[in-house]
């Protein structure tokens, strides 16, 4: 018999009603906003009321580079959560929900994996509670507000040829990435270049992940920068008076949702994927809120540990004083097989040597996790067809460079298939052997820490940037911004730029596109290589296929 | 004291929990899916359960043309529905669901007022159960495969310059009214002239409201037209695959939404608004399943009778085959003043010679309701600074015309002040009298239709348009669409399509300046005068008022 797919395991789950698994969470009914039977949002009252009690510890799932073999990171930080439960900590598992988007684009599935899922998956990957479409909403309102300023009379002298609020949609639509807006005639406004960014990379969902509460997203949302006058000073996003408005839209999306594992433990489920475009983290105010109600927190970054980890350590860590205790790597002999050359029709087949080979992106991993001062551990998640000899040349490889490496079951078997993992991290976050420091310090000159990520974490050559990009960081270093930490946007597909170099490529060239500041979430935006920040639709698109069964039941998305 | 505002009324509601709402109308637990404590949406399971129960009596609550003096419509909708109550009758009140983007531009509040409305207030202003950002997904998912499919090759042979299918966005944005798309190189496509709407205009919600259940919303998906090829064939959403995916965004949207009334009775909030664009009522599904479970509906359509009630007669009820039992016209002493040629600044003084000049415009829309054969009675939303002798001079007026007008004081005193009209209307609705029929026959050619329209409804002296106009509903008939209603969109303000022409004019000219089909929703759109399909912000948008107060309130969105 085939194994059940995904969505099969899905649907035959056996949820309990959200208000017990709240209860579990000592989080009182009323103070749940139920949304269905099974999913809901803890109120802010309950959450400040949380304020005083002691943190628990925070674990890190990332892993390697992402290849089309597949590493399951959400799987292994949803197995770990139920592993905790199992060996009877109190362990609540954050990660960030999924853009809806993308998964009319290619198969979507952000939930988990096998009997590591997080449940109701079909929500989930459609509106779930409507966080994307309510900042959406707020971000859009804003683009409406400067063009509707400008036609007015533009008062704040607004130069229309530096307004950089583009619009966003949730949605890949490689069309809406360069428009001209504004035609057709006096009462439309002014023509000018604009364009629209998918959803999760606005600057309003990096705000909503790291706001502490309601009132720090208003001040965040308030300090954003829209545009430009022509002598260069910026125009706020307080300056036309949005800040209040955004702030009232988005004030259920900033809730964390809660639903369950497949084994009933209690996930948060909030905050912006896309760890290559955006930071890409479980939200600050969710990753909090579990620490103040459980002894562990697993929680994950986006794609490999090179963008997403760097980001969770150097972003969300640094900007709300988290202190993580441990982290996991997740690989696959799979993923470290096509690191190490072998093409994806070939995978069948065993291949030591190619898995050692791969393993030097592995490795370049653990090292990178270590300068952050965080104790790590490697998780190999085990697929069917790896074969003895391929677990334990990794095995052999992770303990030669001083860690461990240990092969969990829990896609096949739940929380029983990743006991020894379990036992092994609340062991390393309890040693108290983690001291966490950032990569660089607040002072480092804008360009510096890019050089800084680019050197260290990604092992590159050089740093290219054309004098405009250079300009721009040391204007934004003039006006007070120098402080903020980088977000790189990159591909995950490798540590370079390009998306074709998989192991662990060094000396390659790392060249910055374009720069953006976030000065309301806090970071400045370095994008890098051919990235973009609105997705196209491929050729067959998985909407073609997307429709619903006789039984009302979602086909075609998983 | 001064008395209190909509929203302090609304705050110190007692509401029910919406699960015992629910069970007064025999819906169990299980088949309602929460929305937070005071909202539900009712599942297809359950509805689909009622079907050979028999019908309740339809009543529909329409107005006179609109003025900034304010009419209450809705809020003599949610009154009549706590009246008939009150007397002893099952009642369910059925409206529409409030557009988010208009909100920001002008004052917003669209769920009744005084001690008649329908709560939780502050969630239908925003973004309520998410219904019409499902809409928006879809309808930019289809947009998103139209450029996709041009891009990968155009199979289909599509046109790019006669693309018909826009975007939409759920925010009152002129700069987006007209754009050009694909711009910025290969990679981002063809560049082409496009456009967003605001989101009640899209057919997919003209469908959503029309649908009878989610096969039927899927098939009229299927049967939209986005586009023509060269040789003016079209091509429809089905022709590019996307109408199963679209149903899949929108299996929840589609499921009616259950809230109370102040006085703790049913309402169903569910269907586009705005039926000066759109054709603005409650849900055919709503509408439905709220007649298998109360003895009498009350529903509401949008704006003035001239567009409101035509196209529920014409368009919802005559496609959803619905009988209405009678008809209750709302008007105020102020807003006939005002029809009558006061200035907004003159209302508080007495003059009931412009009442009675304003009742012109009262006796049209009477007349017009009786040629669809549905008992209308008048109902006199009071104000307070109403004197007796205008509010005689209105009951006269409209007793000489062989009709009734009923003082109504639900604003100011809840279902106690509306028994005197739920009498009248149950009694009307239950008195056989009504013989539903509609303005025109399906087989009236498109043009004559619209002529008939605009001649019967508007008195209208001559309809114009361009030969390009006249020439594309030549086609259309000729493709086979000549069977379908006409959906005018005009402005609300005046019979005519000039918003400055008060009371009932008469020889005016009515200017056809666009015509769309709808092919899925099942009607042709004349877009008549100057109305827009996508508002802008006023100088001072509602935006900039609109906060969070300290307790967490929403301020200035009312």
């Amino acid at each position: 018999m085939a194994p059940k797919s995904d969505i099969e395991i899905a649907r035959a789950a056996q949820k309990r009603p959200i208000m017990e698994i709240g209860d579990k969470l000592g989080i009182p009914p009323e103070q749940l906003i139920p949304f269905g039977h099974d999913k809901a949002k803890v109120t802010a009252d309950f959450i400040a009321s949380l304020e005083g009690r002691p943190d628990g510890k925070l674990i890190l799932v990332t892993a390697i580079n992402p290849t089309p073999a597949g590493e399951g990171k959400t799987t292994t930080t949803v197995g770990l959560g139920d592993g905790l439960n199992r060996i009877g900590k109190r362990a609540i598992t954050c990660i960030r929900e999924a853009s809806l988007g993308p998964n009319f684009g290619l198969k979507g599935g952000a939930a988990g994996g096998g009997y590591a899922q997080v449940v109701p998956m079909e929500d989930m990957n459609l509106h779930f509670t409507g966080d994307f479409h309510a900042i959406s909403a707020a971000h859009n309102l804003l683009a409406a507000m400067v063009d509707n300023h400008v036609y007015w009379g533009n008062a704040l002298g607004i130069d229309v040829r530096r307004i950089v609020w583009r619009r966003v949609v949730d949605m890949n639509d490689r069309a809406l990435r360069t428009i001209t807006a504004g035609l057709g005639g006096v009462a439309n406004g002014y023509p000018r270049e604009a364009g629209f960014d998918i959803t999760v990379a606005s600057e309003v969902m990096a705000i909503l992940c790291l706001a502490r509460d309601i009132e720090d997203l208003q001040k965040r949302l308030g300090d954003m920068i829209v545009a430009y006058r022509r002598d260069r000073s910026p125009i706020t996003c307080r300056d036309l008076k949005a800040d209040g408005a955004m702030a009232v839209l988005l004030k259920d999306a900033i809730l964390p949702n809660l639903v369950q594992t497949l084994e009933n433990n209690p996930a948060f489920v909030h905050g912006g994927p896309f760890a290559n475009i955006a930071h890409g983290c479980n939200s600050v105010i969710a990753t909090r809120a579990a620490l103040k109600m459980a002894d562990f927190v697993v929680t994950e970054a986006g794609f490999g540990a090179d963008l997403g980890a760097e980001k969770f350590f150097d972003i969300k860590c640094r900007k709300a004083g988290l202190r993580p205790d441990a982290a996991v790597l997740v690989a696959t002999v799979r993923a470290l097989k096509m690191n190490g050359g072998v093409a994806k029709a070939d995978l069948a087949a065993e291949n030591v040597q190619a898995v050692l080979r791969g393993c030097a992106n592995l490795k370049r991993h653990i090292d990178n996790v270590r300068r952050f001062n965080v104790p790590v551990v490697v998780a190999i998640n085990h697929f069917m067809g790896d074969t003895e000899a391929e677990i334990e040349a990794v095995e052999a490889y992770v303990a030669a460079e001083g860690s461990e490496a240990i092969v969990c079951r829990h896609w096949a078997e739940g929380s029983a298939g990743i006991e020894a993992l379990s036992h092994r991290v609340a062991e390393l976050a309890t040693s108290g052997t983690a001291d966490f420091s950032p990569l660089y310090c607040d002072e480092l000159p804008l360009w510096q820490k890019i050089e800084t990520i680019a050197h260290r974490i990604y092992h590159a050559g050089e740093v290219t940037a054309s004098s405009a990009v250079r300009d721009q960081l040391a204007q934004w270093e003039a006006a007070g911004y120098g402080n903020l930490p980088i977000c790189i946007a990159k591909t995950q597909y490798s540590f370079s730029a390009d998306p074709t170099l998989r192991g662990a490529p060094t000396g390659h060239v790392l060249p910055v596109r374009e720069v953006r500041l976030s000065a309301g979430a806090g970071f400045v935006v370095a994008i890098c290589g051919d990235i973009m920040t609105m997705p196209g639709l491929p050729i067959t698109p998985a909407a073609e296929r997307i429709r619903l069964d006789a039984k009302g039941h979602v086909e075609g998305l998983f």
